[in-house]
């Protein structure tokens, strides 16, 4: 077991945040699969390509409402006491093509989907005409193209309704039924699997809720991505080997190990996973979480982050995403505001740092008040924070009343 | 079949969102059930009780780092030239409970999590120490208690982890393993199933795909609300009669139909539904969506609202979050941030308007352009929008530089 001076070599010099993203960069990963979907069972992956119109859609000029298809210009002077009166050529439902031709002086029925006949430019709605026998008195005049699809206005041919990387939303996967895709490419849904280490909050005999795990397993499950819960270890080196040589029958794609990755004796996790792959980086610059390690594995992603919450959900986030982002062009997917900071935020010891804010709405605009918590074991900060600020290593602090972006993780009343 | 005058007559007067809501409100529905599920599944789910931590967490103090447990006073003059030595008076784990007493100079080395000695009142990180055989340089002086997690620092007895009606996210689930809840009451996951008419979207010989379906059945899916999907019907009266007949034997809580809700001779749908139970409602002054009607059958809600996917979406939302909200407390669980409106926006008709936004950071902070849609049809619309203004009926419109509030509903960079 290694001593504490060596130990603390691994940490002897905690590189800053920019320089683990290079790393964890420079290496080559196995790549994520890609498959085919069903568009309809499509919602909450990652698009695998850019998804482009190749269709106007609607694909003709259509009514938006029930009513009367006709000639604007014909109903032009139309009102209430002095209705224009035209002819009903005819009915059209929608569900039909048809090719009719409006005629002067004519108007044709029309329902909600249907075709425009030729010639005819707008549609009265029904409440606005008064059908009598074979003729319609119309009450109210229409702009052109009133209560009229036109053709190509929802989707145009070319236009973009997703991005490569994007995750598919109800939106989405409407816009591409409606432009007539019935399958397309998304990655696969990625494993991730999460161990956690430690006597103290073993099942049995543990002095210490396992809260890591749950926190972990429900908040990064997603429709692209499956947590898996592999347990808990003691903190023991053979219970680790035999743990981790279980795991090669498991077809995960990441793999993260909670606890054990700090200076004690007991911190055994990093020492163990070396042997299996190559270190990446450990020890970063970061608050919570700076004692987050990363190792590669088989082309596989071993993050080895702290056993505390916050610092492991923090930790983890910042590096999974850029992961992410490298591996299956995943965007952000957060929503960015701006606020201005309620009062002074020192950031000591040149850390990147990860402050909990509850955002407000206020008169002067969005402010953010700093959480005053110290100990990255604070559930119940997530529990008050709705928004996160990063404040760069090489800021001293933020002033009252600067503005600042904030990632929101709550709602905003 | 009901003539258009007398179809008509069933829309002759809209009646305002407020008079809607209140004759939602005062239908005795059927209430949800509430059952037992274990925390570690709960995510997603709305809680049926107010949630209150019973004890103290963490239960005892214990260190938030390795390091050494000192009382603070000991160390105060330290430094890396001038260290102060402490004798070691043993070591602490985690996952144990002691009765460790801590004498003047004297340190116990310590582990994350482990439990504070007596007298000890700050812990000194592993990297700020030198441990030299039976004794320990301190490098550094520290605050009273720093790196220690108080007991009752995370969660106090009687602290509220998570209010009735509130959805439960990972972190509350958490601070719930925490508090030790095994298992707790929620409502159980709400059946909605979602039926479309029309003649135009049937899957074989329809002109128009059918989006309305797939959106809904994706937009509402979550953790308390699960959709199911009843296919598609064609516009004729004895074919919609089997299919609502057919649904008896399935377990719906809440069932929404799409299409055939306006005036036409082809829009049976609130014709034949009432045939099963009672109108509530049937027009309402809300824009894009003034079609909806609600009719209760056995208890439960029967929503008939527009085929087109804007206006069906935003019309159900609307009155579903009014009927959840009544049932089970949901609370309203969108971001709503203040923003100003780049240019003026008519609101005619007195109609309560749901305007699609985009929403924009600047340096003058938020700023919500409207996006020109006409048509209820357009579902690209809800491509480009990331916010949504409500605009009451009695307001003629907003000014440029209005503030409004804008409910989120898409990435805001």
């Amino acid at each position: 077991m290694a001593s504490h001076r060596t130990k603390m070599a691994r940490f002897a010099k905690l590189i800053s945040y920019d320089e683990a993203v290079g790393r964890l960069l420079s290496v080559n990963w196995v790549q994520i699969p890609v498959e085919s979907v069903p568009v309809l069972h499509s919602n909450g992956r990652v698009s695998a390509s850019k998804i482009v119109s190749s269709v106007k859609v609607p694909n003709f000029d259509r009514s938006a409402v029930d009513g009367f298809a006709v000639a604007y210009s014909d109903v032009s002077g139309s009102d209430e006491f002095n209705p224009v009166l035209l002819k009903i050529a005819g009915e059209i439902e929608a569900g039909k093509f048809h090719k009719n031709t409006l005629a002067n002086g004519y108007a044709y029925e029309i329902y909600t989907g249907g075709q425009m006949p030729r010639n005819a430019d707008a549609v009265v709605m029904a409440e606005d005409a008064v059908r009598r026998g074979n003729e319609v008195e119309i009450l109210k005049p229409v702009r052109k193209y009133e209560n009229v699809s036109r053709s190509g206005e929802d989707l145009d041919v070319g236009q973009v309704i997703i991005g490569k990387g994007e995750v598919i939303k109800p939106q989405h996967l409407a816009s591409m039924v409606a432009a007539g895709f019935d399958e397309i490419k998304v990655y696969k849904r990625i494993n991730m699997g999460i161990l956690s280490t430690g006597n103290e909050i073993m099942p049995k005999g543990g002095t210490i809720k396992n809260t890591t795990q749950p926190l972990l397993l429900n908040y990064f499950n997603s429709g692209y991505m499956e947590t898996i819960d592999l347990g808990v270890v003691p903190d023991e080196v053979e219970k680790l080997h035999e743990t981790l040589k279980s795991f090669r029958t498991k077809d995960l794609q990441i793999l993260v190990i909670t606890g054990g990755t700090s200076l004690g004796v007991k911190d055994i996790v990093p020492d163990v996973v070396q042997e299996y792959g190559s270190f990446v980086f450990g020890g970063v610059m970061i608050k919570p979480g700076r004692t987050i390690s990363l190792y590669e594995v088989k082309g596989m992603p071993v993050f080895c982050i702290s056993g505390l919450p916050v610092a492991a959900l923090i930790s983890l986030e910042a590096f999974l995403n850029e992961y992410l982002s490298n591996q299956i062009g995943l965007r952000k997917s957060r929503f960015i505001v701006r606020a201005r900071m309620s009062e002074r935020v020192a950031n000591r010891d040149a850390m990147r740092s990860y402050l909990r804010v509850h955002l407000k709405n206020t008169e002067l605009g969005l402010i953010a008040e700093p959480l005053r918590i110290t100990g990255s074991g604070i559930l119940s900060s997530l529990l008050k924070a709705n928004g996160i600020v990063v404040i760069p290593e090489n800021i001293e602090g933020i002033e009252e009343g600067d503005a600042v972006e904030v990632s929101v993780i709550g709602e905003v009343l």
